[in-house]
């Protein structure tokens, strides 16, 4: 990437006084399981005992991809920039779970190839291209352009950190898309092309076989390193991908917290704690996608995520989901009473 | 129980007009996950294409329990009354949380032993006595008890029905309660108390062993049959048991969805579902707690819940968060556009 960001590591003095508060309110100790968890991490992340994730947005990133040209989705490439249009249109699925949330939703053109119908007002363009190429004959993408995905993710970012965001989740649309992540899992955990393909919005038998075969001409001829994440971005990723792995990055440098999607949004963060390993201590895992590879990439990251809801449909539909568990265990940690507040006798009295 | 409920068949009609519509909005079919299941379970309780669970309750039923004199839980009695004045202050978990998800709450005293202090102005009276007798002494409490416990909850619910309850989550709070659970719970399944009783609020291994070890005389001296679900509730049961029971079928009877909470409102739901299996149709999987004989009694109904947080607190603190998944399972269904409505190609075309 062109320019370098700098990540702040967690604060471990607001991580031990948000964990002497947790244990100082009226239930068994542990007993918020997970919640707990997540409050702690919060206050690591924001540096003060008491969080707040008032400020949420929700950061649609689309893009398109020429190895669709290879029997890879079960929709036509047109869908992407029909979706783009439902999104600023207020009715996809993401736009239901924003409102509900509480968040704000920024739709960001990454490289859609066909005309956005509609009225594009609202549209954030930040476009690196009409689509990138069909991996399985070059490189997805130039280094160049790599870079400017990644720098655009960045400096949205940037932008969001002033406007006050205490926590976002990077969502994508971009038809083809889910091949390109099993591309990346592949390269960046090792793992077997047949173990981390799936069946994305639906493709049948052949077509997974398709592209299980076009993931491995892919690799056989960019031959991407996993060592280095812009040329794995470059080789076979997305534009769209690029610029959530910059918008990751980016907000961990300003101490916002990143909920994690599905499989898409973690192929992503693959590339971003390849580019720097300090963004995971900003990650929260969301949903878990039925997408085999998913687990996988998850699993590479350590994280495990809060919800498991047999979901697979991207957008940022399972972190906006997250994003009310999350919501609550910030309330129970600031607004429960205390032992001593609630006159209520603890174990050790 | 004193009084029959009937309890009306799930709609057909309402369920396939419900599947129709998940298929017609604009995303892949199926992949909404388990939130498409949850629309057309809710359409089918309801008899609409359409469900609404706007109107929501949270009910916490409150009660003692002898076997306590067992030293069989981390915390003392006293902290069943400080706890249930802790709700009525609006402190507790339960109360952060059933604001956030926009439901209201009713605690309930169905037996609670010691004073409750501060204002009790809120505090719904439906005691059946201060606290159960121990049961490895002899039953809990008489058949008239835990018929007149019953009784109250399916009362209750008619009452939440003529304010428009459309979606209740039974929780409960009780020192010594999952002692309780888990003796329903082995005589309902057939489980050994060994794989039933955990460690509840966070007792010791010595605790432990005396927990099954009361449970084991508890169900040698009172001989419970699992064929008959109010000798069970007499037997090894509790007041908030018995009221949840009857909380579950008076509901179900007014066609409203319920909510399962953790491991004490799932041994009421055993109960209630052995007087009438029909009440299992009503009921959603809301979190699956750490006690090892929760999934028991969940898998015994055939239940899977939709959160797995590793909380064990009750209150219906898990149900509560189940309850926004519902929500937004409800706002999709409603709220997202179809694929004519959008102008977006289905992969059919």
């Amino acid at each position: 990437m062109g320019k370098s960001v700098d990540i702040p590591a967690v604060d471990g003095v607001a991580i031990e006084a948000a964990t002497a508060r947790q244990n100082s309110l009226t239930k068994p100790q542990g007993s918020l399981g997970r919640l707990e968890d997540l409050a702690v991490q919060l206050a690591g992340i924001q540096a003060t005992e008491r969080p707040n994730v008032d400020r949420k947005w929700i950061i649609v990133a689309a893009g398109d991809h020429g190895v669709t040209a290879q029997g890879v989705s079960a929709f036509p490439a047109e869908v992407t920039p029909q979706m783009v249009a439902n999104f600023l249109g207020g009715g996809a699925a993401i736009n239901v779970l924003s409102r509900m949330v509480g968040a704000e939703v920024m739709i960001v053109d990454c490289g859609v190839a066909g005309e956005i119908p509609g009225p594009t007002d609202a549209l954030v363009r930040r476009s690196q291209g009409r689509g990138t190429a069909d991996f399985t004959a070059g490189p997805a993408m130039s280094l160049e352009q790599a870079d400017a995905a990644i720098d655009a993710g960045v400096a949205i970012a940037g932008e969001l950190a002033e406007k006050g965001a205490q926590l976002i989740a990077p969502g994508e649309m971009g038809i083809g898309n889910s091949t390109s992540a099993a591309a990346i899992t592949a390269v960046m955990t090792g793992a077997d092309v047949s173990t981390v393909a799936g069946r994305g919005t639906g493709i049948d038998d052949e077509g997974l076989e398709r592209k299980i075969d076009a993931i491995n001409r892919g690799i056989a001829r960019n031959k991407p390193s996993s060592e280095d994440p812009r040329g794995v971005l470059s080789a076979v990723g997305g534009f769209e991908i690029g610029f959530i792995a910059g918008l990751m990055l980016g907000a961990a440098s300003h101490r916002i917290a990143i909920v994690l999607d599905g499989y898409i949004a973690t192929s992503a963060a693959l590339i971003a704690a390849q580019i720097d390993p300090a963004v995971t201590g900003y990650m929260i895992g969301g949903h878990r996608s039925v997408e085999p590879g998913h687990t996988i990439a998850l699993d590479h990251l350590g994280l495990r995520p809060l919800l498991e809801l047999d979901m697979r449909l991207g957008e940022g539909s399972g972190a906006a989901l997250a994003m009310s568990i999350i919501d609550a265990a910030v309330n129970l940690h600031n607004g429960m009473a205390t032992f001593a507040e609630a006159s209520v006798s603890n174990r050790d009295e």
